[in-house]
């Protein structure tokens, strides 16, 4: 880690917290993760604000969200649209200040997808642009409480 | 963690060794997420075996694999012309006993991309078709060891 180089960057990464995996069938794809790398699925969890329904695979370090759209408005129809088997949809890097990541990203002209919103688990995240990330989706998250 | 359902799998998961993303240029991505995420990348290597030059970022608990196509026989130019500003190509899982993992895969009739074979750090792995695995193509590798 160099952390000169984290101090000057827009969005100072500290850790992937997952890897979004979008499924036109939920169940499906719990039971299919489960039969072939044993991997627990958490309780299914409809996140109304972003029209998904979702279960966590965890794996030490790192958690895999599935994610099923929930209906004809959800956000990832049109991934599945080009990717009707499923796939690898974003994943999402922790930064420790998202407020000050989201204002450095808007004050260094990068296109983000919205604002910093509090997500299903009550953190705050957004979305930056592809075309910004060469080509990948990423989330960007504030840090999970310490319990 | 289960063990249970571990030891029933096919191939038991224990980790995520890194996210694999394709993209058109590497030294524009390293630069980009030096910028962006203060992320520092590893020197690049040329993997003819694989058709790639690739370079590591380091984030913590996981590593974001960089990859290029190194000539026009690279299997990743499908992938970049579907793609062409670079997208989220795979992720890798590791696991305990790879070849046994391949021959359960095998005998289960598991769509298998190749046959276990070592990487450019030395370690076996291989690759599962997509359809298996809900649309996301997943690697196998099995772990670093231990220096």
């Amino acid at each position: 880690m160099n952390e000169e180089l984290k101090e000057e960057s827009l969005i100072p990464a500290i850790e992937i917290d997952h890897i979004g995996h979008a499924v036109p069938n939920l169940e499906i794809a719990i039971n299919n993760y489960q039969r072939i790398f044993g991997m627990l699925a958490s309780d299914i969890k409809v996140v109304e604000q972003q029209g998904i329904r979702i279960a966590y695979l965890s794996l030490g370090n790192v958690k895999i969200e599935l994610m099923e759209p929930l209906n004809d408005k959800s956000p990832i129809n049109k991934f599945l649209a080009r990717n009707p088997k499923g796939g690898i949809h974003h994943y999402c890097i922790v930064t420790n200040d998202i407020n000050s990541s989201y204002d450095r990203s808007v004050s260094n002209q990068l296109n983000v997808l919205n604002k910093p919103t509090k997500g299903h688990h009550g953190r705050n995240l957004y979305f930056i642009h592809p075309s910004e990330t060469n080509g990948a989706l990423i989330e960007i998250e504030e840090p999970a409480k310490k319990q």
